[in-house]
């Protein structure tokens, strides 16, 4: 049971914006920004740390399709993408999805988050999070 | 002249957690999140809607590889991954990058924002922004 799986097979309607062979992208039904549109596999993964690399790909393809048809034919002038990976990520919605949300000139909306909340100095980081190559 | 250019051929200096051929990964130098982490490609684009394929692919790919050894080796449980494309966007540095913020039970963090600004029914936003097929 999945609720996006369940959209995908059209057992549960959705406001569908885009759809091809590996991805299927439609409106957040919350109608919470101007034309908020998730991007989602037909194929069922958790997130993108259980995604396989096609599907990956796909979907930023479709990210950059849809990107363009807002801006070059909708009035829009920018996207913002947005994913959550993990319960504690804050993802609610145990299917891979990433959000796009459409931006233009003076919406008033602030979607890139404020940060302040670090625990050790950047070279600390450093040490502990380099991956060995 | 472009900031991260600059970074990427080493004219200026970074804390590098990971490179291959299409991507190059380092930590924000503003700290602002625990292990703060930036995604771009060598090669040169604004952000997502003037990138190649290849890269876009190769980045998500490097995007997945970090997420999972800050989950399985770096102890965190979660990742979000962020982007802004266009200036409208909050975009500030025009070179595409993504964000990683590595995330982790009771972190008090909330990097999801909360959206409130729609301006049409959903509908209406069906009928602008659908993509004919």
């Amino acid at each position: 049971m999945c609720l996006f799986c369940d959209i995908v097979d059209g057992k549960i309607p959705s406001y569908k914006i885009y759809e091809d062979d590996y991805t299927y992208s439609f409106l957040d039904i919350s109608n919470d920004a101007n034309g908020h549109i998730l991007v989602i596999p037909k194929k069922h993964f958790q997130n993108i740390l259980d995604c396989d690399s096609i599907y990956l790909s796909h979907i930023m393809e479709t990210i950059k399709l849809i990107g363009k048809h807002l801006t070059e034919k909708c009035g829009f002038s920018g996207i913002n993408v947005l994913n959550a990976s993990g319960k504690e990520a804050e993802q609610t919605v145990f299917h891979l999805h990433f959000h796009i949300i459409p931006r233009k000139a003076n919406d008033n909306m602030k979607v890139f988050p404020t940060l302040s909340k670090n625990e050790k100095d950047i070279e600390e980081y450093h040490k502990i999070l380099r991956i060995s190559q």
